[in-house]
């Protein structure tokens, strides 16, 4: 079968208890940019994304309860998952997913993203679209 | 402080109990091609290297006793650690843990790389020297 048509990682989240606590390691220690900050109330995460070079690191804390909230509670503070990018979402998550149906929502950056169902190796992987398109009606 | 000289994400690692049953999902269903795969007996690992445009992905399995075996068995199959790049490797391990010395290994693709000691938010993080120079005696 033909690959999903993904260009590859957009960014890999991690989970955090207070991003207000977190932030200055990867801001001020390593270097990055703090380039959006999102309340996405669609998943229940204040999600922080930052740049270093072309590379992405996401910071995301939950705001409320749900899967993020579950999420820390169970495991702690961590990786969380890896975002692949791709120009046609609804592209990949038909290929990769075609009988569960996946729920994409705008997430930060307004973009486009779902997480998919299948978990290879215990590893949480979301779908974002990459271009800024004018919104359209999706759920 | 002047922030170190960190050009961006090498890769992110993934640690899995058998690379060679993993591999299909991240090749075949979602593309990536694999770029190298070294027995690092310095780390007691098999590191397998993916690509996907411009983004690396690896996967890591134990192949003898140390902390990478023993973190599988702690934690099972799971986003393990991310990798920074960076031209200077020395000077990146100095700034980021100028207490703790950081062991620096030849690793996958014969590149130098060092764990940091610290870890925020739980997060491993390891240093890769990016540019291929003649081997130096390094330890």
């Amino acid at each position: 079968m033909t690959p999903p048509p993904i260009s590859g990682i957009d960014h890999i989240a991690i989970l955090v208890e207070d991003i207000d606590a977190a932030l200055p390691y990867y801001t001020e220690t390593l270097g990055f940019t703090v380039i959006s900050d999102d309340r996405v109330e669609a998943v229940r995460a204040r999600l922080v994304m930052l740049a270093l070079g072309e590379s992405r690191l996401q910071l995301v804390t939950p705001i409320a309860e749900g899967p993020i909230a579950e999420h820390l509670r169970t495991h702690g503070e961590g990786l969380h998952h890896i975002a692949l990018k791709t120009g046609q979402i609804d592209v990949v998550v038909n290929q990769l997913s075609p009988d569960v149906p996946v729920r994409v929502v705008r997430g930060g950056q307004q973009r486009l993203g779902g997480f998919l169902p299948y978990r290879p190796n215990n590893v949480m992987l979301e779908v974002i679209e990459e271009q800024q398109e004018e919104p359209v009606p999706h759920e």
